[in-house]
């Protein structure tokens, strides 16, 4: 869920340390503040000025649409996975470039080889592609499915031990890819209007969508294309390796507490803490694709938790809260793990709402102020001749030619916004009776703006802020509706609401970057987009009903624990309830880490600001990351350090090769452990159960089992 | 127990296919058909040829005592460590040599920095370390612990089940090393005569100690010292992973059926047969250095007995025989397990010892007659002059001069044995009364020609039969001694008189073609042989005592089931009671697979000769390692296969490291595992046990045990 937000936290910190990791920060030195500086020496397009562009139409071919569905499956049941276990979802733009490129070139090459082609494989065509899996990617990373409309569920509600039953709504497929399809496409149409203005007028960086242009560009030469294949060839094989290491690992798990996810690899006494290496090889690849510091902070957040306060407040059983509440009821020790956390990442959410939006508030005030200076300087020094050369380089003209020709009218865009508005208004009442009509009009009355903000603050910085909204509205909603009027459900709801349109808004100019920077025209963007959407409100709730139906989703002890199903429910109860619900103490602690999420955050920036010697910020952790493991434990924690460690030796051996290849493999190890969930799920469904259980006994125990066996 | 006379029996012929494994041989391509061909023209000690040799008393140094003794301490517990285990134990010449070099040249570097260096780090200090870490190695290969005198004992007796008290001797520290002071030295005073007219006359090749040799002469110049140092590092690294790895299973066996060793990799159904990869990084090391067809005659073997024989076999219980015996009785199943692995390895011993004996002969004649050929020719054609420079080189007259200068003389050596014969006649019958003199007598008449035509077949095929002449001693003096007179223990202990004998005649005659070749001295190499085998016999007793004490040796489902100790007493009772004690149909097995043994052997020497096109000899397994699973079963095979098949990935994806780095890698794996085995083996005489059980049920048991546990 927090994705883009923590990964470019700290990307952008690491690059600013010259130590870039990504894929296409690497190889083009793509960075936030001199990208301008970098492409227009190399003048991509006059690499590329000898090729047509297709026209819009053709940019859209049925090739690309299969390839599109297929990788959308893939990465939807990949992050649906993700999500459903500990919500740490890494970037999967390489590997959605990479196997986009690869699917459609070998398609391509056969056909080619029959003497068949009739349309030579494009980057307009890959541009294409890769908007629509990222736009139905986004609708997995967004549903609520693990999140807030989980925290509907009956099986989150009782962990909060509150049933009120206004207060729950029992899932069903129906409901669930209904109320998508009325939320999903409201984000599309009111961004649409505003793409001329931030990507050519304030030329905002956008560094993901920037980034993924040039591994789209660099495919289609020579030398990417070859780097490309071994890249695809090295990320097939880990993933062949991660799934046949999932196989092995099902075997050994005929029970819950059996197999290579219970192993104490640090002895019993940590395994008790959950402090153990699970084996996950789809964690540690999602390691080596998050920064060190990522990792570390997780690592931190475990350590300090599990480690220290948990087994602290643990003795205080029976003084603090009652000692014979059920294990996982907010009355007790769970409810330090769910409102701690629930501290830290509102502070943590909340100072970056207000950074983003005095950056945004700033810079479109020196935009202005800059224009008129530089009318005035340009007037006093130079002709306008050398203006136009020199503000509108050969890449510029040429990219804002495509952009501009093809550009959808307002007068689809505002009608298409006000219309859907006007459908999601008569619709989701009825989905959600605790919602009235008022209050969803009063969310797409408020969501613009917080589009708009999203969407320009992410053209700055690269994070997304959808979920940090998503959680004020909750707050929001939730209190006005009130907890005897359903207040949490409606809180749940309306969160879904905003996150929707906020998420989709920054997604949509991600994506017009990118195809601003590989000249695809706006209209086939939008197409993609839209067609995205689609697949994902129908693939992201199905994959997530194999799921719900095969395993026990939301158990906190069981695989798919689901952490930011309680987080959220915790929030809507927060917004209904106040804080007189909590357990003794716990309200302090939570004042103390919010505040220390704030400080945590100021103490960076101000370091990052006014210590650039030792740029000692690099080392100060993310409170986010921090409050991850509160919930959860630490075992994915050392999956993803060992992540970092396998890259950090790989690239003491070899830079070059850990620069081109790790996040290849990174992306075929998480993969191949989540497509193995396919078969597994399915094994799962049919009753089918693994033959052996590893368990993992004391010597005391053991002894009497061998005892009790042999009586047997 | 049958390390030279595997490895060679395939190195050979993997050799001739031009698929060379042994670090030595690649590298200088030293081959037992062409070495004089390929050193003359390198001519060697002109390299050489400045640097002074010193006298035989400083090739002596302290330095290098101290090297040897720590060496021979860490190679006799390998070896009894895996002797114990399976009794495959590969060729430690490399690591050896490698850790030899580095100690002392480490040493000599930390020395000269301070200004104290007296006398430079010379290649025939290095081959005088070499010869008495072999030494003492041989003595651990050939002292019985895990096979004669452990067949002695009450432990392996009772599961023969015919406990007559004159049969069954409990093994002590006190009269092992007593016997083994007594028969180890007789061997060196034999063949000292000898060595002139095999090194220099007959010219024998010793493919063992020529590599050695060039291992050594390479270390002492500038390229090989570098990659020497390599190798180390690479041994040193994959020691360390091995050691922690072993160090973090060992946490996981608290029980005997629990932890890694116990790990039904291919399911409890494959496991029960004994199908399982254990995670035992000695036997994976073990693998990289066997040729790849010993292992696939391993697996081959194991999946015939495992696979399909036994369990066919034990439908039969009940008709074949008794159905309640116990698991471990010689009646019982395990009894077609001992017997038809004997049956083998007799015939394969009986095809080798023929073998050898002809071509000994034939070899001896040949010399003969072409020596007569060579003078007349010589006489006809050519000069004295030419002839001298043709026959001898400078290497070669270099190498004769340094060899005779200090030769042993024969008065030392003659009256030497003969007292020492007599020492042997006095002392065995004391320590085994059921041998008396006039036995020892005979296997000291018989012993000399046995340990020439040894040592003559080593030198010419590198294969070591003491071993197979050990057998033959066990049958032919129990059967002379009679079981009532105790013909068990006199077999067994005549066995050992024997084996000392003929395996030191070959050892020593591959340390002096070792020291030919670097020019160490005779006299120094005698001495370090007499030191390493002094060392041996008091460091190899007290380390199998150390096991002993420490675990159950011998235990047929331990983990040190010692499987040369059932069979060696299976022989000595086939010996005195012949085939009627044999459960039903075993003799008629045990025949077919002694034909097959001597068959397999026969066509691939048929095949060796007269199929030169595709060389299909070089597919056809090997009788006696197809034999060495009957007993264990599959999963060291396992092991081994998969050293195998790493090699293999890595010769694909680069030959030269994977020959440089192969057998250094493996020999840490080897020694990480195996020396590990020291602090394991303290913890469990302090009666410390691991905390974890890491435990391997079925579904349904552990259905069992959970609804068991709930309720503790």
């Amino acid at each position: 869920m927090e994705r883009r937000r923590h990964e470019h936290d700290f990307e952008e910190e690491w690059r600013e340390a010259g130590i870039s990791r990504g894929y296409s920060y690497t190889d083009y030195n793509v960075n936030g503040r001199n990208i301008e500086r970098i492409v227009e020496p190399e003048t991509v397009e006059q690499v590329f000025k000898n090729l047509e562009v297709p026209s819009w139409r053709k940019q859209i071919t049925i090739r690309a649409m299969v390839t599109s569905i297929v990788l959308s499956f893939v990465f939807n049941f990949v992050i649906c996975k993700l999500s459903l276990t500990t919500g740490i979802i890494p970037s999967f733009n390489v590997a959605a470039g990479l196997l986009g490129f690869a699917f459609v070139k070998a398609w391509v090459s056969l056909i080619e080889k029959f003497g068949l082609l009739k349309q030579p494989f494009t980057r307009q065509e890959n541009t294409v592609i890769q908007t629509c899996v990222v736009a139905a990617s986004g609708i997995a990373f967004n549903n609520g499915t693990s999140s807030y409309l989980l925290a509907m569920s009956s099986i989150v509600a009782d962990q909060a031990d509150r049933d009120i039953p206004t207060n729950v709504k029992s899932l069903s497929l129906g409901w669930i890819i209904g109320f998508l399809l009325t939320v999903s496409f409201v984000g599309l149409f009111l961004m649409v209007p505003l793409t001329e203005m931030m990507i050519i007028k304030y030329k905002l960086t956008y560094p993901t969508g920037t980034a993924t242009a040039y591994l789209i560009n660099s495919f289609h030469t020579p030398r990417g294309a070859k780097l490309a294949g071994q890249q695809v060839s090295a990320l097939f094989k880990s993933f062949c390796f991660s799934f046949a290491f999932a196989f092995f690992q099902w075997f050994f798990r005929s029970g819950s507490d059996c197999g290579f996810s219970s192993f104490p690899t640090f002895g019993l006494q940590a395994y008790s803490h959950r402090f153990y290496f699970d084996f996950s090889s789809t964690y540690v690849g999602v390691g080596m694709i998050c920064p060190y510091m990522v990792n570390v902070s997780l690592l931190l957040g475990s350590i300090l938790s599990w480690g220290i306060m948990w087994p602290l407040i643990e003795k205080k059983a029976g003084i603090w809260y009652s000692a014979d509440l059920p294990a996982n009821s907010l009355h007790g020790i769970q409810g330090y793990r769910v409102f701690l956390a629930i501290a830290m990442m509102l502070g943590d959410g909340l100072y970056h709402v207000a950074y983003i939006m005095v950056k945004t508030m700033v810079n479109i005030i020196q935009q202005h102020s800059m224009k008129r200076k530089e009318a005035t300087v340009i007037n006093t020094h130079f002709s306008n001749q050398t203006l136009e050369s020199m503000l509108e380089n050969f890449d510029e003209r040429r990219r804002k030619e495509f952009f501009l020709k093809d550009q959808i009218p307002s007068w689809v865009a505002i009608p298409g916004y006000i219309c859907l508005a006007g459908l999601s208004i008569g619709v989701i009442p009825v989905i959600f009776p605790q919602l009235k009509p008022y209050h969803v009009l009063v969310a797409y009355l408020m969501a613009p703006i917080l589009a708009f903000c999203n969407a320009y603050g992410c053209g700055l910085t690269d994070w997304s802020l959808a979920s940090n909204y998503g959680k004020m509205a909750i707050m929001v909603f939730s209190s006005w509706v009130g907890l005897e009027n359903g207040g949490v459900l409606a809180g749940l709801a309306s969160c879904g609401v905003i996150m929707s349109i906020v998420s989709t808004a920054s997604d949509l100019m991600q994506d017009f970057k990118t195809g601003y920077l590989t000249l695809a025209s706006p209209r086939s963007m939008f197409f993609s987009q839209v067609f995205g959407t689609a697949i994902g409100c129908l693939f992201s709730p199905l994959i997530f009903w194999f799921f719900y139906k095969a395993y026990s989703v939301g158990d906190p002890t069981g695989s798919y624990p689901a952490p930011y199903g309680p987080m959220y429910r915790g929030m809507a109860l927060l917004g209904v309830e106040g804080v007189a619900s909590l357990p003794k103490n716990c309200l302090e602690f939570a004042i103390w880490f919010f505040v220390a999420a704030l400080l945590i955050n100021l103490i960076t920036h101000l370091f990052q600001r006014y210590e650039t010697r030792y740029r000692i910020y690099r080392f100060i952790p993310s409170p986010m990351c921090i409050a991850i493991p509160f919930y959860l434990g630490g075992y994915f924690s050392i999956d993803m350090c060992i992540g970092s460690l396998i890259l950090l030796f790989w690239g003491m051996k070899n830079k070059q090769m850990a620069n081109d290849f790790g996040p290849a493999v990174a992306s075929g190890l998480i993969c191949g452990e989540s497509l193995w969930g396919v078969p597994a799920a399915m094994l799962s469904l049919a009753g089918l159960n693994a033959p052996i259980c590893m368990k993992f006994l004391s010597a005391s125990t053991n002894n009497k089992i061998d005892a009790i066996l042999s009586g047997l």
